[in-house]
């Protein structure tokens, strides 16, 4: 099952001809959810073949242009074809106000529903669960309430191994308890661990996605053990001085994060416009953090199950 | 001096990947005026060398977002890149409403002076003026209200030919007079006519900008003469009753009113996402008007100074 992240834009506010403001398309498990949506994102998806209607939950960090302007043309869009999926948008209540004035000014009443998730500037909130999966809120720190978020497999019953049901004859009302862990007894009294007869279904995988922040330690704690983080990495290290003024972060700020979160892999972006060569942020970035990569345009990210 | 259009985009709302939605510049004796600013426009601007800090005037239709989502951006962007001079926007009053609320959630304290011109919804109203043009008001009749623009030049003192000031020793007090148009009367009583010691500067040129609207005949009294018209033509003429409904207009219909109005060129575009191949609406919109272009991405249609 599927567990991949899909770029759709990485730059920051100021636009360059190549490359787009922040927008990420994360699938889980066939489920699509989009994560910030800056100008042009709906341009984006259609270069990139994936389907408007498909995504039935969008996530807004914050209320700066780069993240969010591209929200209300999808919107528009997804009514013009006609859609009849409800839509859950998620970002600060303030994100409502605008997308309600755009409606009413156009005299626009939606063909579906959407349903607005106003977020609440905690960290740690619950603000969306389904059979499969948690998203959770990271507070950021940034110059306006922005949020970063957390997503998060849940556990998967383990996986019986119907040649060893035989072996051992368990009957069938047994399985439900064993796929959940429980050891099997047999009839003289005898002890099969539950790992001699099932495997793993693969460990829950999370993805943490923060968009714009200061550099940040106790962000660290937010993102612990994560299998792919997301962070912001606007300047290289020498403009130290100036990512701090301006609530952002540096390549080796990013990276030092990832260390102390002891994350499996670490991708950076909402790189500064004045940047036209890349490499030097990414190289820079690994002399902290190994397992780092750029977020690009169109650059698949899979998280792989991990068996035991 | 030059009069130049050129075509940011002319796709209608629903976006297609290689059609941008409706956003022109034009450029009038080097002052640039930006047309509607759909989602994307800054992105076109700069594939086009256009620089965003010489427009001076940004001039709004309707508030359907395929005409004006980009303009926050293009704000944002102008203020990131440390403009410093002024910036007309001219726009129904919502339209400040939208930009005020998205201003003041991003925390953005412009650098630049915004300065909005709300529109009434009056045929002809004198909207900008300077030594150069004047820029006049056209109703649209659309599903909610919409504007176009009718740009014209300010006639220009005719030439004096300073071979006829010599030959009939013509002193210069008297040469204000004759570039307004004067004959000039000699010592002897002799008139010598206007038209023998002077040239045309060229005469005024015009454009007019009519985005979304139905056919309506009216029009063709509001552009008539004009040098070049731009009129929306979203559908081939067998769609003319979704036209109506929609109230839009066919190619038929754009090219009818051109030739009512008698304009010199037509230019047609809003194209629906249905057409891959626009050809077909250039052939059909020939049939009644012949001097007809399609408005494409990149194009540029200058207005020739008319000497006579």
């Amino acid at each position: 099952m599927p567990f991949e992240l899909t770029i759709l834009g990485s730059s920051s506010a100021t636009p360059t001809y190549n490359r787009h403001p922040t927008a990420q398309v994360l699938n889980i498990r066939e489920r699509f959810f989009l994560i910030d949506c800056g100008e042009g994102t709906q341009t984006q998806l259609v270069r990139y073949r994936l389907k408007y209607n498909r995504i039935g939950h969008i996530f807004i960090s914050h209320l700066h242009g780069d993240h969010y302007l591209g929200l209300m043309g999808l919107i528009s869009t997804m009514h013009l074809q006609g859609r009849t999926n409800e839509l859950h948008i998620f970002g600060q209540q303030e994100l409502m106000d605008i997308i309600e004035l755009q409606l009413r000014l156009s005299n626009t009443i939606l063909r579906y529903q959407l349903i607005f998730h106003p977020i609440k500037n905690f960290s740690g909130t619950l603000i969306h669960e389904d059979d499969d999966l948690t998203v959770r809120t990271i507070v950021l720190n940034h110059r306006i309430p922005c949020t970063g978020f957390l997503f998060k497999e849940k556990p998967k019953p383990r996986k019986l191994l119907i040649n060893k049901m035989q072996h051992f004859s368990i009957p069938f009302n047994y399985f439900a308890g064993i796929k959940n862990g429980d050891d099997y007894e047999d009839d003289f009294g005898n002890i099969i661990k539950n790992q001699e007869l099932t495997i793993s279904s693969g460990n829950p995988r999370s993805y943490a996605f923060c968009s714009d922040t200061i550099y940040d330690e106790q962000l660290a704690d937010e993102v612990r053990g994560v299998d792919l983080l997301y962070h912001e990495s606007t300047f290289m290290h020498d403009l130290v001085d100036r990512a701090k003024a301006t609530f952002h972060s540096t390549t080796i700020e990013a990276a030092t994060i990832a260390q102390k979160a002891e994350v499996r892999k670490l991708i950076i972006g909402h790189f500064s416009a004045r940047y036209k060569d890349l490499n030097p942020l990414l190289i820079e970035a690994r002399t902290v953090f190994k397992n780092t990569d750029l977020a690009l345009e169109g650059m698949k990210f899979e998280v792989a199950e991990k068996h035991h």
